[in-house]
């Protein structure tokens, strides 16, 4: 089980001060959708010339012009980009094709997806690699926890491998751990607690003491 | 009725030239997903500095963190952002409360909504500016024209404006013009064409001609 740690509404400058406080900690470090907005692809470059031991994921949340973007986003450094789930099934395909061709990762992000378990079914045959179940910030006032999305996933999914995000701290990581994801995905429990590295390490004890 | 030029699969200095050649003709300049994504907010800003007379779309297509990411948008100088109509209503709901309180524009990105006209009447409840219909690269393929959809949208609009994009060239113009949507979006009918500013104008004389 992986620990990923999703940086969102960070400038690239604090994003670096915060790996370079985690980089043996953490597994994959995700440039996220507003980090990218921000800065552009030159966030993902940075980061994987920097910390090349580290898996780097473009949350791109690629909607249309799958292969061209997914490209351009592998060519800057990032070893798994995400694709939505909710986008046209050419939309993936074109996404997961890339990914194979260059040797990455797609990773299909599930939020905003109504009927997941046969969403998982439509998506685990273009060959995608991992398939995240996602309460969005905007829902997590109504929403707790993504835990029975988890559930759901983990009983579709067949080949892909499996992530999960969504609000997780410490305090709510052991319910989530009993499902065993391959990829747990934190962002504020990490960087929003008084200190990021004591919490990233509790995480990481969590997930390691549950493999 | 207005001209959007998308500039997609550009960098920032070839999309600069381009405007440069066109900033007469056209009414709104949009920043692409891609364009976006390889610059970041740079590409929004640079091109609102240089020319401040020209409306400035972001397409952010934000699915998440919706307040967040279009307010970033909003300060690096775009007039308009983009919500994906497939995203979550809180997403929506809170890029339009952005777009209200910075008195810019949100327009809602209908790609891969299956149910066009109940959508709609949802979206409009939050108050969205502009709803566009839109057929992606990556179905271009699959479907030669978005008019199908146009029609839906004119047919569902109560407050909104429309906008349509995918693929319009001035050879498939006069179709959609005859439903009278009140943004034309083109790309590639103008950037990909042996003389774009040739291509832009006889658009625009087409657009000024159906008024």
């Amino acid at each position: 089980m992986k620990l990923q740690l999703a940086l969102d509404t960070v400038s690239l400058i604090q994003a670096k001060e915060i790996i370079h406080n985690l980089a043996d900690v953490i597994d994959i470090v995700e440039i996220g959708t507003p980090l990218v907005v921000r800065e552009g692809l030159k966030a993902v470059a940075e980061i994987k010339i920097a910390y090349p031991h580290l898996a780097v994921l473009a949350d791109l949340k690629l909607m249309d012009a799958g292969k061209y973007t997914a490209n351009m986003g592998f060519a800057a450094g990032a070893d798994i980009v995400t694709v939505l789930g909710v986008s046209e099934n050419s939309t993936i395909q074109a996404v997961a094709e890339a990914a194979q061709q260059q040797e990455k990762a797609v990773m299909v992000d599930m939020i905003a997806v109504l009927d997941i378990a046969s969403r998982v079914e439509q998506v685990e045959q273009f060959g995608v690699g991992y398939i995240c179940v996602h309460t969005g910030v905007d829902t997590q006032h109504l929403e707790s926890s993504p835990l029975d999305k988890l559930k759901t996933l983990k009983k579709a999914c067949r080949t892909a491998k499996t992530a999960v995000a969504g609000g997780i701290k410490a305090k709510t990581l052991p319910d989530i751990l009993s499902h065993q994801p391959d990829i747990i995905i934190v962002g504020g429990g990490i960087t929003r607690q008084e200190n990021c590295r004591e919490a990233a390490v509790e995480i990481k004890n969590l997930i390691t003491g549950s493999c």
